[in-house]
């Protein structure tokens, strides 16, 4: 007595919306509307790793050797395992609490759910660290309580995310800009620039041969970070597309204004906290490469770039370890190849 | 200048709590305080599974050969996917938009993270059961729309997922029940129970040769469920010891009564939908198996039983294919050994 109703089948399809669409009980992936979500989803199934996978004992012998390393050296590890610590929940939180709670679509819901599940592994990767290395969590918590730079640049997306952590109601185009924002601030501001601070300093350590298996959980987490972005840059491209009246050229000056904003922040950290030096990088170099960064972030989303003048990558070995010339082509070849291999070792260093 | 701060790492450690303790902003898993969840989320990571990594190409020549396989065989699996397609994403959004949105600890949203990721991978498996036999997912859907007995048993469980999606005070009695009874209704009486009926008409197929490969999706499906009954089951313990407001007389009278309810549910939903004779099963020993099976969860939770008489299992069969027994000694052995191998072959019976 059950027969396909054809124009059900239709209507369905229609009311695939990345907001205000059919909330459907059913996790109706099929047929995909958001193809880009599915083929992330596969991708990014395909680059799991898991802590225990990367052995530590080269890092615990050299984190206890006082000749191998230096302070400074500690001082970076902890900083980075402090500050991501902090910041994989607060962005894991974000995607359940505030963007996974209104998007409709049941791929995209798909797709965020693997983001959120990596936040996890990354996380867990922390725990990891820490518990391989004997540091009392706590210290590195309290190396962050009264570090006013670091303060700031939690607040600027915490602030953000709790204010949309309630109902709104998003037929209204200034909420739908809010979360537009959100999804901005947190995929290409936070995950997108705020991240590479860090990220390079560690990465600088593993060049020196310093903390080989902590630099190769930055280098796995990076290559999720990387999908992390497209994740949140196909979602928000998605979202102005189906819905024009968010994207305004006062919004659009609006995200450019706040990237603008998180460089700052972000800036202010690195001069605050970071010893960039004493790893024979040079600040300014390191600051460019901040700015560098920021401006692929908005180009890659239709803005506008900060700097007038096209900027070079001022640190290329980093971009090596690190992906961003994927993304140059982003608009010409929109999100459609993202074959990539399950093991680390056979990726392209342009993908990392 | 920073220095540990013993005082302040006890305080955080106390503040660890199931609800209403300290939301840290960073992901402070260590010291753990509910090691349960960590070791669960090892356990569970252990059992990953893909399903890709299942071969569909005896299925799909049976789904395509009129002798293999009937009608009745085939309305049963798109039963099964169309239920499982809805109730994962039930199951999910219960995670994310209820429970980890309120639960504090840390350890307690990793484990939360891996279960809704585990739903995840569900969802996607029944998207490569449909897309590898080539049915509509429409038609699936179809199927459902207009059947009093499932909308009933799908009603059963949103209405109830509903009504907690909004901000609600944890500090009061009534409430935390009410997140309470969201716990056991989720973990014991939908995953815990009215998951049975069609995981035992599946596993009918599987045991008569039909369908391997959705078998095995089966049953990796049900190792998983059994781990995600246990996370529910302890948070309600948990919740409990720590809030022992919550757990009077009358509501435990609530929770066996909601059961009940959930039981007569499924067996209304096994009489009209599920051709129980047609796979050589009796009704009476399917429905005795659901109570059988109510009793143990209720059990299992400190509960008394809905039968006065212990009731047997009456497909005992089907106990070496679903993990019942390992729960018998819950409150003996509490849950300390979560040892299991991460091969499904390698596995007791006793685990499945
Ligand atoms: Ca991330
Ligand atoms: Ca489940």
């Amino acid at each position: 007595t059950f027969v396909l109703d054809r124009d059900k089948a239709e209507e369905a399809y229609r009311q695939k919306l990345v907001i205000n669409g059919k909330e459907t009980m059913f996790f109706n992936i099929l047929p995909l509307k958001y193809q880009w979500a599915y083929d992330l989803y596969k991708t990014m199934k395909a680059n799991h790793w898991e802590p225990e996978d990367i052995p530590m004992q080269k890092d615990i012998e050299q984190w206890r050797d006082t000749t191998a390393v230096n302070d400074i050296d500690r001082w970076i590890i902890k900083m980075g395992i402090g500050y991501f610590s902090a910041a994989e929940g607060i962005v894991g939180d974000n995607i359940l609490h505030v963007v996974r709670e209104v998007v409709t679509a049941p791929e995209l819901k798909l797709v965020l759910g693997r983001h959120a599940h990596e936040e996890n592994i990354h996380a867990d990767s922390l725990v990891y660290m820490l518990s391989s290395l004997g540091i009392n969590p706590h210290e590195c918590e309290a190396m962050f309580e009264d570090v006013e730079t670091i303060k700031a640049k939690n607040n600027f997306v915490v602030s953000n995310s709790r204010a949309l952590r309630r109902d709104i109601d998003l037929t209204l185009t200034e909420n739908k800009q809010a979360l537009a924002k959100n999804i901005f601030m947190f995929g290409q501001i936070m995950e997108g620039t705020q991240f590479y601070g860090l990220f390079g300093m560690i990465l600088s350590l593993y060049r020196q041969g310093k903390f080989p298996g902590i630099g190769q959980m930055f280098r796995y987490t990076l290559r999720d970070e990387s999908n992390h972005i497209e994740v949140f840059r196909n979602l928000l491209m998605d979202l102005v597309d189906e819905n024009p009246d968010v994207w305004t050229e006062e919004f659009k000056e609006d995200l450019r204004a706040t990237m603008k904003e998180g460089i700052e922040i972000e800036k202010a950290f690195i001069r605050d906290c970071l010893p960039v030096d004493s790893l024979g990088l040079t600040l300014d170099e390191f600051l460019t490469y901040i700015d560098y960064i920021g401006d692929r972030r908005l180009e890659s989303c239709g803005l506008k770039p900060l700097n007038e003048n096209k900027l070079e990558n001022p640190l290329p070995w980093l971009a090596e370890m690190m992906d961003i010339k994927k993304e140059t082509n982003f608009f010409e070849g929109r999100v459609t190849e993202y074959r990539k291999a399950s093991s680390l070792d056979t990726v392209d260093d342009d993908e990392l």
